[in-house]
This record gives structure tokens, sequence and C-alpha cells, in this order.
């Protein structure tokens, strides 16, 4: 596959035009950045981390059935893609209350709770993507209320997947972000990585943080923390 | 019934024991509040608009099988209603977007849409009444999914018919807030009034606002809008 010109470039990743239309090449690089890309750092090797961690778990979704993005790995920090429109709506699944909903709702992080809670997010950097609800998603036609129950029930079906694959590896699955997009079939597909840059993924051992958190907040071993969530994938079985 | 100590004062409403522990008087007052408080102002009669208005209001909904806290009009600006323990929940129900809503998403105040929006706020002060969803109230334990569904039945069915109520007397009922409580019984009602000072009422001739709104941004005659909304509701037959 021939990389072309860049057709996005982010904080955090680099996107390749191929040539072919309906593909496209990720490079993931050694950027970690937060708070809304206040906080910038490089750290050398993360690219290969996020590229290969985003790669196995939307390998694992698309075992399960749940459509994404996610094409073949084509090097450590780079993987093909198919092209997609993006939907702007971010779907947050969480198993535990953290972050700003743990502030938002006064609650300690790592508020435990009996349901999941799904959030969605109008991805709309000028309104600093603001939370909004089902009515809110249909009321401004981002999607149908027919296409936001399918998309619901992908959020339900990643999280159920993916909180096993993270179990089976000693990893609590405390919540993630899902992005999504349209193929040009008008398909609604899983569109973005997932990955410790943004999901909360706690060792089930010692609870610590192995994930963006650690860049957030300071405590330390980035990369290590990474490295550790890319190699207990790689080495899983049976999952 | 006898008026004994105030059990609750507000900003714009006293609220009275009397000698039955299940019933209170709440007393509206000439006082109009904006902004969390900090715009205040006194409008000499517009307690007896508002507790005239709330009362057909609620008078309508209880007709109509929505169960509510009112009781029974005892003056011009006071009514008896049922005491009842607060759950800290707000139901905005948006016939069109406006105010806040409209600045969060971006679009212009009055935006018609093209399903009714329903949201939720976290009545708490101290971290400013933050919009949750559906899975935040269970997952605060706030009310069970059962309850939730009744509560969203309630408002939708209030929705039908206010909006009813309001254009029978040429005034389009753009959105408006409802409060929930539970009786001693455990029954879940509506518990605060529903007045231009938590809806959003517009004439549907000149489509000027007849709400807080005219105190909100100094379009002035606040009183005459307040008294013609009353005179109109109370002049209204075969509703």
């Amino acid at each position: 596959m021939e990389k072309r010109e860049v057709i996005f470039e982010g904080n955090e990743k680099r996107i390749f035009a191929t040539e072919d239309p309906e593909l496209c090449i990720i490079h993931f690089k050694d950027v970690s950045t937060a708070f809304g890309g206040i906080k910038r750092a490089v750290f050398k090797g993360k690219g290969k981390y996020t590229n290969q961690i985003s790669a196995k778990v939307l390998e694992r979704l698309a075992a399960a059935g749940i459509p994404n993005h996610f094409v073949k790995l084509l090097s450590e920090d780079e993987q093909l893609c198919r092209k997609i429109k993006i939907i702007p709506l971010q779907i947050i699944v969480r198993n535990r209350l953290c972050g700003t909903t743990a502030e938002m709702l006064g609650v300690e992080s790592g508020t435990r709770i009996p349901n999941e809670v799904y959030e969605l997010r109008y991805n709309c950097d000028s309104l600093s993507d603001p939370m909004i609800n089902a009515d809110h998603v249909i009321a401004l036609g981002i999607l149908t209320a027919e296409q936001l129950d399918y998309v619901m029930q992908l959020a339900r079906k990643a999280n159920k997947v993916l909180k096993k694959l993270f179990s089976s590896v000693g990893i609590e699955l405390i919540d993630f972000k899902m992005e999504i997009g349209r193929l040009p079939s008008g398909e609604i597909i899983i569109s973005d990585e997932i990955s410790p840059d943004n999901s909360r993924l706690w060792d089930m051992k010692t609870g610590e943080s192995l994930d963006k958190d650690r860049f957030r907040h300071d405590y330390g071993d980035v990369r290590a923390a990474y490295k550790d969530v890319m190699e207990r994938l790689l080495n899983s079985t049976g999952i």
C-alpha cells in the first residue's frame, strides 16, 4: 500500500491517503497530549504501543461482529484503515465513575456503579464537545433514532467484549471512548482507536492506572504502562 | 387551614407548615430572580399571577390524570399543596431549543426541532445543577429505571396536555421545567409550580415572550406579561 499525502494531522496521529480512495494509513506518533492539547510530551515508543493495542482491540471487536475501521497492521506504528465520513458524536462507556463525570456528579473518582453509564458528546471543538443526550442527537440531525439505537447496541456489545478481553489479561476496563463514522455504503462503524489514550485501564491486582491518567496526573512511567498493556494483549491466548 | 412556621424560604416562594403534617401553604412573592439569584427585582402583583397561573396549570394536569402537589387556591397569592420529599431531579421539556441548550448546541434561540427534547438535571446547588442522563440518574440511585420511565411518561403526558392548554389561549409552550417529589405513600408526583417563572411562553401571533425571559433579558413589562397569561387562562373555556 502506497503512502500518499497527509489528509489529517492530529495531536497523536497522522493520517495518509493511499492509492485506494476507500483506505488510509494511520501513523501513531510518540506524543501524548491532555486537557485539550494544553499538556504535551513526547514518549519514545508510545506510537508503537497504541498502534498495536488498538489493532488488537479492534480485531477482537471485528471478530465479535462489531464493525470498525481497522484493516491490518502495516508496521509497528502504522495501520491500514477504512476511510470514513466522521459522525460528530462520541460515545463514552463507563463501568465506574472517574474523571470529569465523577467531578460533575460530586462522587469520588473510581466509584463503582450498579449499571453501565453511556454518555454522548457532541464532537464540536468550538462548543467544547458538550455532553448531550439522545434527544439532542436526533434534534440536531446527527443520527436518526434508529441509527442511534444501533450505535448504542454496538457500544453495549463492545463494552461486553472488551471487559472480557481486558479482564483476561488482568486489567479492569473502567471506561472508554468510541467514535463513529460512515462508510461510503452508509454503514455506521467504530472509527477511531481504542487504546490507553482514550480509555481507563486499571491493573486488577494493584489498582494502578495503565492509561493516559499516568500522563494527565503525572503518575510517571507512561511508556512502561502502555508497553505493559500491549505485551499482555499480544501474549494473551484464548481470547 | 392554619398557617404555621416557615419551613422553606426560596427566592420567589415561602412555604408554611399547617396543622396537617401532609399539607403546606405556598406563598408566591412579588420577586423575580435570575442567573442563580444574581439578578433580582420586585414586581408588585407578580406573586398573584404566578400563583394563579400555576394553580390553573396544575389543576389541568390533575384533571388529565397527572398527579401533582396542588390542592386548592387559598388566596390570590397562596395555595394549599401536599408536602413532598424532594427528589433531586429536574425534567426540562423543550418543544424548541432556547436559552442554555441553544447556546450549548450552537443553534439560534427558538430553533424548531423535529422531536421533543427532554433533559434531566441533577438538582444540586454545590454542583450547579449539572445536566445528566438517564444512566447517571440510576447510577446515583436518584430513581430506579422503572421510576424514571414513569417520570418520563408523566413529562411526555404533561407536555401534551400543556401544549394544548396554552395553544387554546394563543400561547406556544416553548419549554418548561418539572420538579418531582415523593408523597409519604412513596408515590412520585410533580411537586413545583409550572408558571412563566420556569417555562417559556410565546404569544402565537407576535412571537413575544410572556415569561421570565422578559426579566432575564430586560424586555420590560414583566408584570403585564404575567398578568396577560393569567387572564387568558382564567378567561378560557372548554379546556
